[in-house]
């Protein structure tokens, strides 16, 4: 049987439902794919005796509880001390960590704020997690059955130190037995429509399958059990590749490491040794903020292009000439030219669509696609830089084929 | 004292993290708005003995629970049960709750699958919820001390039921004084430096004070009670307001509606009929992003421009030559450019910082300033975009004053 698992945040914020607990999905993500059965999420807010008793009763019917919140230096942040009381020990003065924390703000030049000390204030007999990420540090110790390990709240900062720090310790503590997840990573198609694609799939009862429709893409995952055969698991991922075709940009799990769709780009931009310049329209800057820290994007730029739709004017050819413009200005290899046509209000009505033209020019000639983009705003921003760079992905990937 | 309120989700998909639990936040949003305290979340799986055990533990200590998913036609969705074990109340079939199902199937002329019948299966003495908008009817309860409300999961339908037919309930049952919630958005200092400018603020005990640190800002929270004497209130925002000084760049709850950083800019910015041209580096095209939907920014064009930092260049005085550059070439009013210091290795390494130089020419002439960003390349990215439009914003601010 698998070791039990539960998530505990702490946060007024939380609980008043000013922000959405993700913390609590990501981390049961990772538990899960180690082998562990989450059983519960719980999510209270700064009130010591709340928080304490909560401690109290995971630590009877947990084998392993990960905390996030409450670790910062304001007077709301209770963790340390609701541990103390819980489980009866002493804060204790940590020298090293009031060292890290003064050390975090001198390399930023600021002066430490006094209420700061008390986050090197950790309970007796745990364990540090040290943070180069922020000024709280984490703290990990065993009560009763169960392991208690305390991160920060602030999600970038929390996932540093799980998977820098946490991750590689959990199969020394416990005897998990992990499946093997496989993650296909799709862009340009929703969840229902892959769901059709691989409809007529047969998957064995004892492979899991689940979807993740985020704002960037979709994720189709199969979980297979431990012993599962590699034989039998590969001609099923062959299976759900062929029938997911170039909607699917990458596929995790398989021991390359993969990101998101301009992290997939970059891999092939760097093996072909090609640079890129965009003029983005719709994407408004999106487009050259999601390739932040490539070398290859030589420049970008941002203008308010846009059109009203007449019959009279092929926006494809339009944009194909300021293509040819833009490419006597830049040393880049390709250029990759964004165009939309519709008005202010199509862009702010929901209920309204957008129509995107996308032209790539390369060394073998040009690209070009177009898309009705629906939904808000932001959404249409968003998609706009996604639709345009994948136009650039799928060109590469079929002259890598 | 307000009402004890938990909000309780069943769902195997929410503690595995396959999908992120935004009921929660929802209902605890209202909840708090109509003058409830938000205790708890909780979060359990298809597992009969955890609802069940769950369900006593609330009836103990919440006033009022409110319970989303697990009311589906499949083996696991077992709420009903659990209610009927919980709080030892047989299972009656709903003739009534049934044919509304069975005519749900008939107006989209599709079959009735024989498992829908156990939604009509409700707990004895339960008020059902009627749902116009799926299968699974909801219903509600009194036992022990607390009123549970038991919606389906669907967000759409939970919040159709909720705010039609539990929304206006909701004041008859309970003694509910709803308080004001004040928030001050900041930018430019963390949340212990905030709390240092306040510190001697002398804070009632009935006003609840709360700190709320995301990735553009920091928001600093009061909630007064129903009865609070407004003139009291407006003395202690003041307080606030001049403590705080120009970190603040909104302040939320009194009565005109506020956004991030790049929505009070552009409230000034069409006060002004001022226009915009950037030159980004640092910020990777970030900085437009967050402007998204605002006319007043005629252009933006991001170029890896970077120094290594030398003792005998003042990048200030490159950054003014460039903003003299970029004005000839655009018709905008303002002129903003933006510098770094720092190489590649900077940029990567979460130890080192860069260095960022901003410059926003205007009417006026010239504004200017410097900051260390360490962190994250995302995180130097992100601070970037903020840092360089909190100075435009600055700027505006000192003007309208």
């Amino acid at each position: 049987m698998n070791p039990l698992l539960e998530i505990f945040s702490q946060g007024e914020e939380l609980v008043t439902g000013q922000i959405v607990d993700t913390n609590a999905a990501w981390l049961s993500q990772q538990a899960v794919a180690m082998g562990f059965t989450v059983t519960r999420h719980t999510a209270v807010g700064d009130n010591l005796s709340e928080l304490v008793s909560l401690l109290v009763d995971i630590a009877q019917r947990a084998d392993c509880c990960i905390c996030t919140g409450g670790l910062g230096p304001t007077s709301d942040d209770l963790t340390a001390l609701a541990v103390s009381e819980a489980f009866n020990c002493p804060l204790i003065f940590d020298a090293e960590a009031y060292e890290q924390i003064a050390q975090f703000f001198a390399i930023r030049q600021r002066d430490m704020p006094a209420s700061n000390r008390k986050q090197a204030l950790l309970p007796q007999g745990a364990e540090r997690i040290d943070n180069h990420w922020g000024t709280a540090p984490g703290f990990s110790l065993q009560y009763g059955r169960c392991w208690f390990v305390f991160l920060p709240g602030v999600p970038m900062e929390m996932k540093h130190l799980f998977q820098e720090q946490i991750l590689a310790t959990l199969p020394q503590r416990f005897a998990l037995q992990p499946g093997l997840l496989i993650t296909f990573k799709t862009f340009g198609a929703g969840e229902s429509a892959l769901q059709v694609l691989i409809n007529n799939i047969e998957i064995p009862a004892s492979v899991h399958l689940g979807f993740r429709a985020g704002t960037d893409d979709v994720h189709i995952k199969l979980l297979f059990p431990a012993a599962y055969s590699r034989q039998k698991m590969m001609a099923l991922i062959d299976n759900f590749k062929a029938q997911l075709g170039e909607f699917v940009f990458a596929i995790d799990g398989l021991g390359v490491a993969t990101g998101d769709l301009a992290f997939e780009i970059n891999k092939q931009m760097i093996v072909r040794q090609t640079s890129l310049a965009v003029l983005e329209t719709l994407s408004h800057g999106l487009l050259a903020a999601k390739c932040m820290g490539y070398d290859w994007l030589l420049s970008a730029s941002y203008q308010p292009l846009k059109f009203e739709p007449e019959p009279n004017i092929d926006l494809m050819v339009v944009a194909k000439a300021i293509a040819y413009e833009q490419q006597k200005l830049t040393t880049a290899d390709y250029v990759l030219v964004q165009l939309y046509a519709g008005d202010k209000e199509c862009l702010n009505n929901t209920e309204k669509t957008i129509e995107l033209y996308t032209v790539l020019l390369t060394d073998t000639g040009f690209q070009r696609v177009s898309h009705l983009i629906a939904g808000s705003i932001q959404r249409k921003q968003n998609q706009a830089a996604l639709l345009s760079l994948d136009l650039l992905r799928r060109y590469l990937d079929a002259r890598s084929c």
